[in-house]
């Protein structure tokens, strides 16, 4: 229920901001999923239960299997639709994805993602490298009625470390991004070492890329002061090809960060460290971290990709970004205490005094639900406390009593339904017409524990 | 977009009526799958990348496979959480399901139910076999706003037939239903050549199956009336348990038309010669079919089974139905020319006239969107003529001019922000904090294309 409630909340901010909704089938082609070479994912193959015994007969790309995620699916759909697609094309998606990984905490073989992209046809303006993270912070903000902690979007930009490092004289950038990548789990000094060993730096080089990962910045003018710093103190020229190409990224990431923070201080920030993706995306580039949750890891991942699709001689640019919607509802339920206000989506039991009077209880029960009232009625003419019993467990917080004579005791005559609040004990009189759930009651909802107390 | 609001709607009816919803992992074990012995069943397994080559290994009870139906993994689910349920437990599921089947008109290979099922803990009271197909009939009404016929669900008794099949003193009973089932196909007198060939059945008793499946009701009295002329007819007298079982069937069957022409008038019907799936549900059991649409099948199938799932010596009986919404929505699609009245969800286009002043038309549109009004930004600041065919390509009926002197046309002075819909050629002055759309333009939605016309 959290779940649903998560994912409705999303598509909202996703519609409101004129993104258009897709649905993909669950398979991809098998050369779709490893185009990249990339066998090393962990992807489900599919086989039908009259094929078993030669499987391995069909090539791993004449195979269908789940998709991994909605990057693949997108990129073949665009090209599939191309023609009757407006572009530049905003689609969200959000649907199941598989990955045969090793399960643990936050990390599901089976979780759901919610993706955004803007493709353009040959080119797609930069404004959406700008726009597309603060759609996501918007709709994380939402989020946060769920127990979600502040998000924070780092973003960095290929062309900027690419530049940065070509300007030191390294020309192995894929490797230098890849080990770079290592730094919080390895330290600088194995870094550097890797650096000099690997990807044919010397240590001055080393420490040169390490100081880059050290930059952060909320604003542009302090971005393009750290980096002007970091290029005089290494030696980097404004006249080269590489500096051209560090300052096209610079002036993007420079752009991200003064725009997003007009609207939303704090909300992304530049954070040179950011170096996955890196090496497949060919600009902007994404990761979101939670406040005090940092753990999770990157909840919120993307970036600018010039080839998301190719047919034929047009390329299809993008940017998208992309919500592990899963682990978030992960963390909601275990460690942010989210849960559902009750079991039962219905706001009204309507009890049964008698089988032969259970037709009374279901009109009873009908003219709730016109009116917009989730009503449920009771399984059987049990006695009253056992019904009352049936509607507690499943926290349904008012019991419907029919009109009936020879039910008349201490708190009602019989004369006239009635309804009762079994939270808070009240009763009254109730025409199912017009009675009114308190607001409070109304709906089915998602609600904070306070942990402190429970 | 159309599939997202049948589904919208349908989960709607669903929480309505007090039904909890489930979400459950798109693989079950092979040895669920496969229980009943349905080796037939056209499965999807899985099997790992790493795995290629050597999945025969495991025997296929112990591989994965994506679930066929909602009610395998159901079953599962009972079992699994049963001391965490309050039961009856009453169920909504809306997911995907796989069958390796061979596509044609209205058959998926991968497509989405929904269903609702009530599953009691060891009993479960007669009336839930009347109220179920109610809802899902009040949901399949909701839907004719979608271009769906009205729908008409047929209800049978697996104890009224086999009760009538044991008078007449045959006792292959699956078997019997078995060819039942295909007098459609091939006619009244293939059918009784088969019962004769293949159920010990002879010429008269055969013909009685055929006149029992020719019975058909709405009502109670009519039912009873028809069945006890055919017990006359056939010499079945009052007296064996063969008639007490029938009679069982043909009470809890009355009972069903009975109560529901109270509510729904024509809705539901007995119809005897409902076979299918008969010899799997142990009491009611239901098939719906469409005004005008016969050829697409039953689109809404269910019944009563009294083991839905088991637990020792603890038996889960169940009551539940499943609407094929994929085949539905296909219909609607291709058939009744359902449409989304617009490509985008979007209500406004902002318009920019120059890029510097993107962010004054993105303060507009955020302005729009956090009162609920979807709003696109043109993706450039070209000439207007283009950026209105943007907003026409994706239907989007406003395009909003922001203030701008400079643009003073014979329209407007430029001097306060103008807003016009390109569908009528309206344009007037307007404030991104007060404006509302037009209610018919407020929001994207499903319209029926009038096929006469088109």
């Amino acid at each position: 229920m959290v779940e649903q409630r998560v994912i409705d909340t999303v598509r909202r901010v996703f519609e409101l901001n004129g993104f258009l909704g897709i649905e993909t089938r669950a398979v991809e082609q098998g050369s779709s999923l490893l185009k990249k070479g990339e066998t090393s994912k962990e992807i489900y193959l599919l086989s039908r239960l009259q094929e078993v015994g030669s499987e391995s007969d069909t090539p791993v790309e004449d195979r269908l299997g789940l998709h991994f995620d909605l990057t693949v699916p997108l990129s073949r759909y665009v090209v599939e639709h191309s023609g009757a697609l407006t572009f530049p094309f905003k689609r969200w998606q959000i649907q199941k994805v598989w990955r045969g990984e090793r399960p643990q905490e936050g990390r599901f073989r089976e979780f759901v993602q919610a993706d955004i992209d803007v493709v353009g046809n040959g080119e797609l303006p930069e404004h959406y490298e700008v726009e597309l993270p603060l759609v996501m912070v918007s709709a994380m903000e939402e989020l946060r009625a769920f127990g979600m902690p502040k998000a924070t979007v780092h973003a960095n930009n290929r062309k900027l470390s690419e530049g940065f490092y070509r300007g030191l004289g390294l020309s192995d950038v894929e490797g230098v991004l890849r080990e770079v990548d290592k730094l919080d789990k390895i330290g600088a000094d194995e870094v550097v070492k890797l650096l000099v060993q690997d990807c044919g730096a010397d240590e001055a080089q080393a420490r040169a890329c390490l100081a880059l990962a050290a930059l952060r910045a909320e604003n542009g003018t302090a971005l393009r002061a750290g980096f002007a710093e970091l290029c005089d103190r290494y030696g980097i020229g404004h006249e080269s090809e590489a500096y051209e190409l560090a300052e096209q990224g610079l002036s993007t990431l420079a752009m991200i960060v003064d725009e997003a923070a007009k609207i939303r201080p704090g909300a992304v920030i530049a954070d040179l460290s950011i170096a996955r993706g890196l090496d497949y995306y060919t600009g902007s580039v994404y990761e979101t971290f939670l406040d005090g949750a940092s753990s999770l890891g990157s909840v919120c991942s993307g970036g600018r990709y010039d080839n998301l699709a190719t047919q034929g001689n047009r390329r299809y640019p993008g940017v998208g970004l992309s919500i592990g919607l899963s682990r978030l509802v992960s963390y909601m339920l275990h460690t942010a205490g989210a849960k559902a206000s009750r079991t039962s989506p219905a706001a009204v039991l309507v009890a049964v005094w008698d089988e032969s009077t259970r037709p009374v209880s279901n009109a009873i029960a009908r003219s709730l639900r016109g009116r917009g009232i989730a009503a449920d009625v009771s399984p059987s003419a049990a006695k009253l406390g056992k019904q009352i019993r049936y509607a507690d467990h499943l926290g349904i917080p008012y019991v419907w009593f029919p009109a009936d004579a020879s039910t008349a005791d201490a708190q009602g005559d019989g004369s006239s339904d009635e309804v009762k609040n079994i939270l808070t004990g009240e009763q009254k009189r109730a025409d199912p017409l017009s009675w009114m759930p308190d607001t409070v009651y109304a709906q089915q909802s998602v609600q904070i524990e306070d942990k402190a107390q429970a």
